[in-house]
């Protein structure tokens, strides 16, 4: 980074998946990381008791919030690819976000973006049908809600031309293929351990916009926002080395949609 | 009651019980009839397909929309006893009333008021402390919402008290003791079958505030609103009657809410 | 039919299918008229007490009863398509199966066979690895166990070869394309409705294993059991006017698994 | 203990209460100190394929297994009261101890007991009507089956009248209540933390069928196991010491229904 503008970038994490007694990663701790939270809303985790309580953690710690919708799979915590029929998902999508902006309204924030969770994200990455679906709900719910998607993804062009605010994500830790996909966790090498190899290619990302991808290439990816993830000890360990690495390069973390 | 303010009633009745590939219920039929909608939030019945096109249907009837708020049990229709915490009702309720608020917003409506459904409604009307919860839990989301309730129960002075505007709500078809609660339905002559009865007793009641119980005696109840069933053609017919005999005798049919 | 040993069908159907307070189906009618009940487990159907209702009934009425599995998707009935893992599909069905067992046990029958439901049925009958884990499931509970399936599958062979008893059904109101597939739900006609028609495919089909295609050619379908659906008055109407037929051609109606 | 009859005591635990992504308590390790393990049957805890793995190192342990059955009320794990019928009651118990049955066959191990889960078992300590109802559904399942309960509660007797043999346990870290009864959670000095406390506790209790009550005065209590907890590390180490403290004061462990 040289000079003019400050150079500022989102961290995102997925909280508030516990259910009734099972707790599940560790919301107090990446809420003073992240800027922004991807809170579950109920049908692939998180119940509405323990939802308002990491919102109001949220609210104290002056984190962004968005409702993290699934499929409505607890037991398969929405990573089954499903079909639902354009009806369901439009009315489950809406439901999710509507439960999440009521419970963010008693804890004194407000929702002001929505993620899609595990399949029904990797689905609309390129269904162009199931985009269309969620994309629709969220119009019909609050058109000023941004969609956080996974940048260079094809839901991105669908969405901003539908009127949609975008905020394009990269994940922290996961490899890339040259077309700018995940490579799929059952490959080996698909999720990066080393923090110093993250926290290098994250800086790069932020200041230059590109990634290295598996084949050794550059990866140009837009960037507003990075997720990391916080369900196991390590997890919050990256996320706070990354966070702390790039604020000391003078990268500013701040909520994209503050 | 004769000359000046001309009387006006509202009538409510339960919908969008209908669960996946169950129907229940004739809603399009109701809606026509009732001028207020008390609809299912999922929790005891309703998905979000099914929950959105009834509330297309009452917007298109301009027919007022409440929330019905529901333990969660489904497979028990919210009718059976339970006892959460009061962090999960609280939690409960302002999820389900947020759900049904961005499903209004998308169907072009507003949910304006909120009724407990079954168990919930029969505990909360005397146990103050899940009435404590269920009205905090309104005002988390929105302290102009009303709270529909049975008339001259308890909950209605401490919903008052706690700052809601309360309905009450007089059952056309149930029997009432002479303190003001419900004969219940395990005993005969708990409901009352006979439209012309139930035309009469609804007639007295909205005309002077007065309903007979089962001992004879007359007991004043407030009444705003007046609850009438739709789950099977004989209910239809009877709340169809029922809405023609007090329309014929200059009765004001309009939402309380409106 | 010329002669020699007595014709034999088995006519079965899905009952059980109401969930709670949401009927669904006939299934008394019904237990009058099929020999084989497919009995749904819980998933996308069917709650405890009322299964165990339905067992008693079939108990009486002398009707076999089979375990009716399928995906754990109840607001989607079991007819949208998932992708569980092995393990998933494996434990799953084992856990219908044995939980169908215990309830018939009560009622004072047996569980004799297999038949999986809507999107799983579809499925299993050509996706490999689903129908080798719907399979291991059945060997694990009870190798005994028959598995009912789409007569001309690939499941078929693939059930035999691994050990198991495969009775083979056709579906009496479905219009059939030359290569056995059903014709899909989405295209005109896939539907039969007219109960001569059907009686007449029927027979044929009992008397000669031949059913006439989609295209007019003749298909050569094994067929041990005839699917009849009772989730109308007017299904139910078809279904008895199917067995009467039949057994006015002198066609014996006895449950396959016997 | 003085000559004759070596003492024997079975040590039991709740196991297999993970649920999809959530894990709850470390199955493993339980396995290796307990005699018996209540297996959740997926209504308060528990998936299919998750018991499935732990039935499957219960059979590699030797473990003696039961059927853990609750409420159907998974956000709550059965731990909230609730009032089914009479009809659901029996419904849901043999439906969840099929279930398990089968899972236990795939595993190579056979469900010997039943233990009620949570509310359920609190309730049918002294409620009559929900423990003739578990009684019944265990009867009609296998009357061979089990019951364990709470010692000296009211239903040991009432299901021992039933025809059931009936296994009475002691907790091992709870304090008691002069009248057998449990010391509410709610109270202070309810749970017994010190190893030693408990180790001693219980060796008392299973040479003298004695317990020190929270009043100083002394309990006689009918003991043939004592139950232990494993959802924390703590707990695991508190089993473990019991186990070892047990064995090397020459008492042996082994399941009731060996």
């Amino acid at each position: 980074m040289s000079g003019a503008k400050p150079v500022t970038i989102d961290l995102n994490s997925d909280l508030g998946e516990s259910f009734g007694p099972w707790p599940m990663g560790d919301d107090v701790s990446m809420l003073g990381i992240v800027t922004s939270a991807n809170i579950a809303c109920g049908f692939h985790a998180g119940d509405p008791a323990g939802i308002l309580k990491v919102l109001k953690e949220a609210t104290r710690r002056n984190v962004c919030v968005g409702a993290h919708v699934g499929y409505r799979d607890l037991v398969g915590f929405g990573r089954r690819n499903m079909d639902p029929s354009s009806e369901e998902l439009v009315g489950d999508t809406i439901y999710q976000i509507g439960a999440l902006m009521a419970l963010a309204r008693a804890a004194g924030t407000t929702v002001r973006y929505v993620k899609p969770h595990g399949a029904l994200y990797n689905t609309i990455a390129s269904d162009a049908r199931q985009a269309a679906d969620v994309i629709a709900a969220i119009k019909a719910v609050d058109p000023s809600l941004v969609l956080m998607a996974l940048s260079g993804a094809p839901i991105v062009r669908q969405a901003r031309e539908a009127g949609l605010t975008v905020t394009c994500e990269v994940f922290a830790d996961r490899a890339y293929n040259p077309d700018g996909s995940l490579v799929s966790r059952r490959l080996e090498g698909s999720v990066i351990h080393d923090p110093e190899v993250i926290c290098e290619r994250m800086l790069r990302l932020v200041r230059d916009g590109v990634i290295r991808a598996v084949d050794g290439s550059d990866l140009a990816l837009e960037a507003q926002s990075i997720c990391v993830h916080g369900d196991n000890p390590a997890a919050v360990a990256i996320a706070r080395s990354l966070r702390e690495h790039l604020q000391a390069q003078g990268i500013t973390l701040s909520p994209f949609a503050a």
